[in-house]
């Protein structure tokens, strides 16, 4: 593979342009890996960092050729370990691939590149009245590449829908250096298998996204919020399940518990936890009055199931300023030590369930699990802090971890509702989906890599059960 | 083929109970095509009416011991051919797996059996106050495993979107006879490839589905209704792009040409010819004041662009009784001949343009060509009639048919929006997604259905360039 490596290399330092084939050792070290800690990472033989289509193709080929990994990335803010790199693959990093090609306000669509930012996308679609709802919570960081490769969800998507919902056609690098559009641009279409979907959350183990053409939808009324503390993980759970019992689709229903406000008030001492145990921040976005009345039909449930205290916010920055608090939860839990983020995704109404399973294996396994969520949509992000250099802590934490997986998949959800499978969730997959079902995965990895360069062994094992 | 046939249907006539295997002629007869009256079809072996998924199984697996094919449908009222047999293929029919197995209205999701008709789920979901949105015009007839199967689309889809946009999971028999579950139930999920949506709108040519879970909407609030009438169908179209520039996003936007009005009228004596030309049916159904602020600023685009004749219908029955005009014209059509139906979808901005061009095929060809429309998504349905046994008029009808299709690619846009490719669209299909694309459908097909029995010939020739 060295040798191998080498050559790609040397070539595409031929090929492309002076200074889009990077070597330098600290300059690979900080691609080599996202933001999942706890994932093993190997070291690339170079990055490229492609100025248009023709690059990647470029790599694709010279790699397909060879027999060498292609690891793309966009901002490697990933929580699975899907962008890290393998030893002696080419990382194909798009941060100079960042334009929005253009903004379609008739047709509502927007045609961009993969290195896009998520927040920049959005701010440039405000211009024209329009709205990119995809907001995962590294919206500030996130490109909208790595978004598509791994499905990103966010926020809103509980009443939204997630990046697939968005996605309308793709161009792509496949195979051995095919260029192709798949898709469409038009508002239907079903013409063929529908392989902009297949890529969408394949991860990059298909192929390298090089265009993305999203939908947009016009600019929506001002949302309502909502705020209830609780005095249990259960009782916020519970809450959740009321506003579902209720027909009530939010468009944010999130929750927060105690260990994340407090690392919130910690590093910004906001007052959060003054205020009880868990915090649930719901939004209400129909227009009119009927927003009224959704926003009180949902402090309503918040008090059916007994809030510590509750209300609906007047206050536009105030309730802005606990969406901020929501968003810093995790870079705050991070400046605790290593994290290892959960990602599943429960029925809404086993929500309260779930979350009492997590209390459980926190306490079996003696580890400390913090917890934020996608609650409106059943998507829980326990997860599980330890000291630095702990290992008896971190093959606790680990155990929890397996162990939630295994209690997600037992209550009908599923191992990842949001980040992917990357490297963290392998084992969870197989036992999700079952043999037959990653056989038909491995088919088509093999029927569209038929090289095997594209991230290899991310989401799956190449060659079978997994064993490495 | 014919031998390896007959000793399957006698294995299945064996091994399932009785009654579930039909061999008689004039029975197959009537299950060997689909309403696609121009597509070929072939004379299928037996019939399998299965009640349960095993029944499925079997048939697969035998099948594809033996390396017969498998043709699955519906109600049969495809537009494109998909559902048609091949000499000496087993076809399964439904219409014994009817059951709606669970509403859940708290998870807001419905799990069905292939064979519920489209309006029967959507009258159990109504009970809920729950609303499964997707509405083909054939809803009254037409199932859900074949709406699955094409992706079939509909009215409200301008709003609400696709089949697609509501399938959660499915069960279905793949490969030599596996039962699989694809997809999930919970409200987010990115555990693999998203195997569930390549299974929607593949015609049946990647496994056999058995039962499938869908999201379901709550109840919506009451539609406004716009009408207008236009002297000609491109000043019809400047009204549908208009509609866009305007930012609306109608529930429903319909047009109906003079020909189809005649022909209902010729039906129905509904006296639609009498108010104008052409007519276009909007709707609007955002909630309280919105709603009659977006139904106002229709109008308002109706006007601008010159209509004859417009005005909010404010009889609820008389709304109605348009939308059952609009639903009416496809069979009112068929009265007077074999009709040949398009399905292109183009930006919609372009949606008078691409009604100009297919005016000027229409006479360059010397083919009567009735136009229905989705039009508030670019999705046209020109209708070539031609007299019974006129095979000069066929031959120049198949031939402004294919050039519908150029011209369609030509503007940006697909071959089809909602019907499918099946047999009729595969030429355009090739020509709208290139050899490499297609290859990478190919791959696929091989990878999935190693034994090549699912609906093989369907969406594309399996072997290469069509040339059969």
């Amino acid at each position: 593979m060295a040798v191998m490596s080498e050559e790609v290399v040397a070539e595409l330092e031929r090929a492309l342009p002076a200074g889009r084939v990077v070597r330098d050792v600290d300059v690979l070290a900080s691609y080599a890996h996202d933001e999942a800690e706890w994932a093993p990472y190997g070291r690339p033989a170079a990055l490229v960092r492609p100025r248009e289509t023709a690059d990647v193709r470029e790599v694709v080929a010279r790699c397909a050729a060879r027999g060498v990994p292609v690891v793309a990335r966009g901002a490697g803010t990933g929580l699975s370990g899907g962008a890290n790199a393998l030893d002696g693959c080419v990382v194909i990093s798009f941060e100079a691939m960042n334009a929005v090609l253009k903004i379609d306000p008739n047709e509502r669509l927007a045609v961009v590149q993969p290195g896009v930012v998520n927040d920049d996308l959005r701010s440039a679609c405000a211009e024209y009245g329009l709205w990119y709802p995809p907001d995962p919570a590294s919206a500030p960081w996130s490109t909208i590449g790595g978004n598509v490769a791994t499905n990103a969800g966010g926020l809103c998507c509980v009443k939204y829908g997630v990046t697939r919902d968005y996605v309308l056609g793709l161009e792509a690098v496949v195979g051995r250096g095919d260029v192709v559009r798949l898709g469409r641009r038009t508002a239907k279409g079903v013409a063929g298998y529908d392989l902009a979907g297949l890529m969408v959350g394949s991860e990059g183990t298909l192929g390298i996204i090089t265009e993305i053409t999203v939908r947009l939808r016009g600019t929506r009324a001002a949302e309502r919020t909502v705020v209830g503390y609780f005095d249990s993980l259960v009782t916020a759970g519970e809450a959740v399940a009321a506003v579902a019992t209720a027909g009530i689709v939010p468009s944010a229903l999130e929750l927060i518990d105690r260990h994340c406000l407090r690392a919130v008030d910690e590093w910004r001492n906001m007052g959060l936890t003054d205020g009880g145990d868990v915090l649930l921040l719901g939004r209400c976005d129909a227009p009119g009055q009927a927003g009224e009345e959704e926003a009180d039909a949902m402090l309503a449930c918040f008090e059916s199931v007994g809030a510590t205290w509750s209300a609906r916010s007047t206050d536009a920055e105030e309730a802005e300023a606990l969406f901020a608090a929501r968003r810093l939860a995790y870079p705050a839990l991070e400046r605790l030590g290593p994290v290892l983020s959960e990602d599943i995704c429960v029925p809404k109404m086993l929500v309260p369930e779930m979350l009492a399973r997590i209390e459980r294996i926190a306490g079996e396994h003696d580890t400390h699990i913090a917890n934020i969520a996608h609650a409106g949509d059943g998507n829980l992000h326990p997860l599980m802090i330890t000291s630095p250099d702990d290992e008896p802590a971190r093959l606790r934490a680990q155990a929890a971890f397996e162990r939630i997986i295994d209690e997600a998949i037992d209550l009908g959800g599923t191992v990842t509702g949001e980040h992917g499978v990357g490297l963290l969730k392998r084992r969870g997959l197989e036992d999700e989906a079952g043999p037959v079902v990653l056989d038909m995965h491995r088919a088509i990895k093999q029927a569209l890599d038929p090289a095997g360069i594209f991230n290899p062994g991310k989401v799956f094992a190449v060659d079978g059960p997994l064993d490495s």
